[in-house]
């Protein structure tokens, strides 16, 4: 046995449910859980066992929607109109941001997400490989790495109403990459290859089509931003035809499936809704992000309910804040119990489950992560529950350990973080990543990016232009 | 000069806005702050000087509504029905909670609630003073003690349509009790004396007019939770007539106007609310309190808009989970912004605000805290901009240290509390209290308390009940 966490009170989500057993232990060898029982069930000792006692050992969460790419960019674009965040706020600086910056911005991104207890990342991104190959690689975090394929062309000036111009280049290049990816990580653990057309507007109908085929003949799946807001909504009518909608033609076309993982959907009807629930397809909520740009909650409780494959990501810094997951199963919870004005909307238990088993099932992993299970590889967070955002804990008449995780728990009380077996937090400290060195390097990248891109910024004029003038910023 | 934080980042909020500066010292002599500008036109020196380059400093927060005695029932009572929050969950365990066990609790939740960088506290809570002699004045933390003054007679069964039997003596007490502490401690700077007649459907009309009189007669504020839902209104109408309402009964008999803090108001009609607005009464919302048990988000930036003097609180633990209060600001921000369905409302400034000066404000002490200014007393908190929540943070074009604070900033960023000029936390840790005795001790408590309620709690049958019994607790 290579490691073992001992004494521990345990929230398994075997069968689905937390399940919560006090006096506990999880054994693990050769990145794999070998044992999930009663302490005294426990045979042979461990090379390495860990003291869980006052604490939580949980499945290690899955922020299943992400792009960890633009965190130098925190802060720049919040509190402004939907229509102004990208274009006049986040994308004039945005476009000072080198390829260089975005390993940096994602070191510092998976660094904030795995203090608070993510062990997969649904990662997002163009030439995620290198993303890959130096952040999550090196520091043996689990990816699940989308490689974006957007195929329209640079062009500042694009109408919403003009189908935008596509360039079958830039598209294919993009094609190539993702196969390439999944050639290269077909028999890995940790980095799990998936397509990600980044949504129906932007990339030709063949082109999705192709993709879903490579995508079908690897076994990968297909991630994709579906009703992200009214724009898209009319360029899918000015491509498609007036009645027409994104879950309409990806239906019409074959593509609406299990292999799909959908993402956000605030824009879709009631009636794409239920299509897409119906088809199977999962679905990836990202509650903090949608709220902060769109004022908008997306229909993560409305696709649980049906019993679709829900999982909850945390999307990109700028505009939500950053990629504290345990922060967002608390405010997707809120979220959703406002907006279904019912308290009892998105309960504890099924908040956790979705930032773990249901992330893990989202993504078409749920065969090796999301449950602390005898032979699911062991990513697992043992939380302190001594830490004053969780104490008490009781454990009868009914344990308070769910409800005090889900909805109370600080990314402060993260103790220890175990990815494949391998400890990558303990103690609260890094065991490999410099971490002040990350930081350091991002803010000294960041403040050049502000200031390369200050004009730009200025010129484009958003809100917080004038707001930044007048003293609030 | 007894304190200097040097070389720091500063979020003023002098003259409401948040007027970030970089290279600045704030220095403090018996208490007060007697210097706030550029570094070099600090002159003289301080007998400890804290480097605060890489950090923000800021004012510390107001938690404005608080009750911390229930703590140790953190996890016992949410993802319920909102009539069974009280009655059936959270009830059947309380009544076990002894004075004692309230004092623990008031500890483990006023440390929570420093950790996040609160300095003030609206506590309310029924014999206060005990709060206050053993946690708040030990512990050197500001609070705005409010006696509850509830005069329903103990009465198992209450009718919401028939008006609540009222005991005279009970009310009496409470008030003499809340006269005491106002003459105990008028001429303190912590500790500020707050009538808290609980809800005009429990207390009498006469004893409620007498309350503010002698609240008046001392110039206190008097601190009341109004239009809390529909069990109020149905009392209302059962004992004032079918057309009276909350804030109607208290218009009628002259109790509307600046000396009110008006908490929640989640149930006032649009019309109310323009009339509590009008009348300079403060405005108080728990965002996560209510959401989580009411599933409805306050209207704090209704009141906002309006320009009420407004503050943000926690409530009590169990239901939203806790008292971190700089995760209170996000979750304010988001709430407010899907409620209004706008990504502009709330923003990162002013959820800020209301948590610093606006607090203060509403509390009636914006002139001795709620900003960084000559003359006020020294509320501080210092936080790490290194922290991987909170950077990078970038002063130019713009400055990202607010937003990073109010919609990304970790609990775990928080460096250092300074109340009153003395240093509570530094570097993370407590600098008088034994956190860990703290803890323990609640832990304890917290078994015997819901040990000793198990068998009410499962008579009472709340939904939580069968949950625990299906594994999902």
């Amino acid at each position: 046995m290579d490691l073992a966490i001992r004494g521990t009170r345990m929230v398994t989500f075997r069968d689905g449910r937390p399940s919560v057993v006090q006096g506990g232990t999880v054994g693990v060898r050769d990145g794999r859980i070998t044992y999930v029982g009663p302490d005294d069930g426990f045979e042979g000792r461990a090379e390495r066992e860990i003291d869980g006692a006052g604490h939580v050992t949980m499945p290690g969460l899955v922020d299943a929607h992400v792009h960890t790419g633009p965190t130098l960019l925190r802060g720049a674009a919040q509190d402004v109109p939907e229509i102004e965040w990208m274009n006049r706020a986040l994308g004039p600086l945005a476009d000072h941001l080198t390829d260089d910056d975005r390993v940096v911005g994602a070191k510092l991104g998976v660094l904030e997400g795995i203090r608070s207890g993510v062990t997969t990342f649904g990662e997002y991104a163009s030439d995620v490989g290198r993303l890959v190959e130096e952040v999550y690689e090196p520091w043996g975090v689990r990816v699940a790495a989308t490689e974006t394929i957007n195929a329209v062309a640079d062009d500042a000036d694009l109408d919403p109403d003009v189908p935008y111009p596509f360039d079958e280049r830039t598209g294919r290049t993009a094609l190539d990459r993702a196969d390439a990816l999944s050639d290269d990580y077909a028999d890995s653990d940790l980095v799990i290859p998936t397509y990600g057309p980044q949504a129906l507007d932007m990339v030709p109908l063949e082109l999705l089509e192709e993709t879903f085929a490579h995508a079908a003949e690897r076994d990968c799946r297909v991630h994709v931003h579906v009703a992200q807001g009214r724009r898209e909504r009319r360029q899918i009518e000015a491509r498609y035809g007036d009645d027409a909608s994104t879950v309409g033609v990806l239906e019409d076309n074959g593509l609406l499936d299990e292999r799909l993982i959908a993402v956000h959907c605030h824009d879709a009807t009631p009636e794409e809704r239920e299509r897409l629930a119906e088809s199977g397809a999962a679905y990836v909520g990202c509650p903090s992000s949608i709220a902060a740009i769109d004022g908008v909650t997306p229909p993560v409780e409305w696709f649980r309910r049906r019993d679709a494959p829900v999982g909850l990501g945390t999307d990109q810094a700028p505009g939500p804040g950053g990629h504290d997951m345990l922060r967002e199963v608390r405010t997707a919870a809120l979220l959703s119990k406002t907006v279904h004005a019912d308290p009892t909307a998105l309960p504890a238990w099924e908040a956790l489950r979705l930032a773990t088993l249901g992330g893990a099932t989202a993504l078409g992993l749920d065969d090796r992560i999301g449950s602390l299970e005898v032979g699911k590889r062991a990513d697992l967070v043992v939380i302190d529950a001594a830490d004053p955002s969780v104490a008490p804990v009781v454990d009868e008449p009914f344990s308070t350990a769910v409800p005090n995780l889900a909805h109370s728990a600080s990314r402060a009380a993260v103790d220890t973080v175990v990815v494949d077996g391998d400890v990558v937090l303990r103690d609260g400290e890094f065991v490999d990543v410099d971490e002040r060195d990350v930081i350091d390097e991002a803010q000294e990248r960041a403040e050049r990016v502000f200031e390369e891109g200050a004009a730009d910024w200025r010129a484009a004029g958003s809100a917080l232009v004038d707001r930044a003038d007048e003293g609030w910023l």
